[in-house]
């Protein structure tokens, strides 16, 4: 069913050593040539951009059967919704034309010069014009940890959570690309013993080491989407930054869920690997027990070994430290039970809509994704290099993740996702 | 500030008495003028609708400085991010064209019999492109008998409730426009003293009597838009049934909020009545104590008398049975509070984001807005016409809400949100 390309096949673009990005990968999305020119698709390769509006307009991929100017938009959502098989194609044939031994593009001089571009003059942009935003908390570690610290640890694991992937709706319009800073938000925070509520910069300003999947296609309004079908619904993946502050998430978040501790900003990587491409590095979920109920119940319970990390790199220190070291398979739930629970209301997903994983933590402390969990609440601070520590964010922080895949000598990668933290605009300010 | 146009000036379209939509009112929606042909903007007008594709076509609209096609798209959208200005224009311009004595419109019997539709020939569409989809939690009395069900009378409102307008991120895919059925939702429940749960239909699907309003312009991230400044961001206002499942609500709630009990379906009166139109039944809203922090103090409370009613219509019924009357100004948050607050982390609100308001309950049991409330979780149940009884939705019951505003004579309306209860679908039937 998934198309699997040679990892071995070479391109005539030079990839350096280590790269995330050997002609295998070829993760979509959406740049600018330079600044002020517009917005269009791209694949990344090396350290290069392949403008695939200019390969389209030169009728390189017309055998994919793509409505003309496809990758001329500045989302990659008319891709997205085509049916899989010409998705499927346009991977084949843009591999084919960056192919050592293939001359149409190497040849090309001109298309050539104007088609690639080094990746230190383009500009990145949201990939995806995202509808829905919605995100789960599949990590028993992470739910676990978050629970004992609350609750104690008798009470850690709500009684639901290991019947169903627990998820909420989030922000879509705060959905930003990488290399946007962010704004330290204000809030309502209350201090401990106090009688009322203040206003105030957060304090306990945090991340949340995510993935998450871009949903192709849609399924109507009642028409819930079985688990075993649920894959052919998912483009890719990317990872995701899921800015938190913890104390306005504390004061505000009975009995509805996070609200404004959330909706500032959520960050995501700007290249899209497609599932295609991430399928050498499938492998079985974690088992589960209980059993689920039958709508969640996979023929195959397939995630994939996606190795991630966490750099924190603060103003006052000398270089960045690696705060966390965790892994996508860690999950409890996997995308295509997220998928199926999200839609067996029958809500409708839409080409564009983000499921985000929920922090993803694993079971030793070198390997939790937030700060709440890293420096356990703040009673254990990070060290940084040079002197100094971290408890939460302070200004001027950059936080950056990133996510690889390696087996039987394959590599490839996501790129990073990076935000660094300005200090706050209070209101009437 | 706001144009008010004189409310008692007649226009040569017939209004039936105790119409909705008398010249004063004019609401903008999206229609086809029948079955099949493409969806473009209206304003009601009595029985008819009047349509603005051709009137602007006609250059009837060309002093209210429209891009060219505002009107013909299938949302509103473009006309709603337009200034402020340009919006308040186009609505004099259309008054004018409707009155009595103005010939224009009038006297031109091709135009007239093209541009003014019977209302029971149309097809009513979703009148905006939804953006993103925030449900509030703004009626004291809602939250306090909602407390007071699952936490007993002293601890029935949370500690933060008194302090912000609670909130939290609903499903923008699945608002659906009045008139469309409703497919009983499946999901995870849990019964009293089970081990486990199970997987079926919902056995208390519910619905929420509550009005939205639509977002007009954009702030840009890390931008918070002070108290103030929130009515000029607010377009107009619809009537929202945000229909219900309390058993999936109540096993799948914690910690992180309703997400399958809520994502099904959200219905909204497919007319928006504009701020311009709800000014002369603007009146004080509740006071508040304890007075809240600043960035949430008004100079002005402000909000509309809107009395509402729910009719429940059930199929082995004679007729339907009015179940609910409350009003809009019953609520302790206006939507100025619930927008400063929304945005004073600095998130982004955008043209077309929906804000709900929350189940409006009065204080009196005949004026509660849910039937959890009504029936007071089922332990009172709603007689039924001509026999039999309710204590929550059944197959085929159809729910009509209605807002109407009365005042020196002028009277105005939202038309009605309807919806009809259809039998669940299971996944992989």
């Amino acid at each position: 069913m998934h198309a699997i390309l040679d990892p071995a096949v070479k391109s005539f673009v030079p990839v350096p050593d280590g790269s995330h990005f050997p002609l295998y990968n070829l993760p979509y999305g959406i740049f600018s040539p330079a600044a002020g020119e517009s917005p269009r698709a791209g694949v990344r390769i090396g350290d290069h951009v392949l403008d695939l509006s200019l390969v389209e307009d030169a009728g390189l991929l017309d055998g994919a059967g793509l409505p003309r100017g496809t990758f001329s938009q500045p989302w990659l959502n008319r891709f997205m919704e085509l049916p899989a098989e010409n998705r499927r194609l346009a991977r084949i044939l843009i591999h084919g034309l960056l192919r050592q031994e293939e001359p149409t593009l190497r040849d090309n001089a001109g298309l050539r010069r104007r088609a690639l571009v080094p990746v230190d003059e383009v500009v990145m942009h949201l990939p995806v014009m995202i509808r829905d935003y919605t995100d789960f908390y599949s990590s028993r570690e992470h739910a676990t940890n978050v629970g004992i610290m609350f609750r104690g640890k008798e009470n850690a694991l709500m009684p639901n959570w290991l019947h169903l992937p627990v998820g909420y709706h989030g922000r879509a319009s705060s959905v930003v690309v990488s290399g946007t800073d962010i704004v330290r938000p204000c809030g309502q925070t209350i201090a401990p013993d106090a009688e009322a509520p203040s206003f105030g910069p957060s304090r306990l300003l945090d991340i949340e080491l995510e993935m998450g999947f871009l949903v192709a296609g849609e399924n109507a309004l009642g028409a819930p989407v079985p688990v075993d079908e649920a894959w052919d619904r998912i483009f890719g993946m990317v990872v995701v930054n899921d800015w938190s502050a913890r104390d306005i998430q504390k004061w505000e978040y009975q009995p509805l869920g996070p609200f404004n501790a959330k909706n500032f900003a959520t960050s995501i990587s700007p290249w899209i690997v497609t599932i295609d491409a991430l399928m050498p590095f499938a492998c079985a979920a974690p088992a589960q027990d209980p059993e689920p109920l039958p709508y969640l119940r996979e023929k195959e319970r397939r995630t994939f070994d996606i190795a991630l990390t966490v750099d924190l790199e603060a103003p006052e220190a000398d270089g960045p430290v690696t705060i966390c070291e965790s892994n996508f398979r860690y999950l409890y739930w996997t995308m295509a039970q997220q998928l199926a629970h999200h839609t067996c209301t029958g809500c409708n997903l839409g080409t564009g809509d983000l499921l985000a994983s929920g922090t993803i933590s694993g079971p030793d402390k070198g390997s939790f994704g937030s700060l709440l969990e890293i420096t356990w609440r703040g009673s254990e601070p990070i060290a940084l290099p040079g002197g100094g520590q971290r408890k939460f964010l302070a200004d001027g922080d950059r936080v950056t993740m990133s996510g690889v895949c390696a087996k039987d000598g394959l590599r490839l990668g996501f790129g990073e996702v990076t935000g660094r933290i300005l200090p706050a605009v209070e209101p009437g300010q």
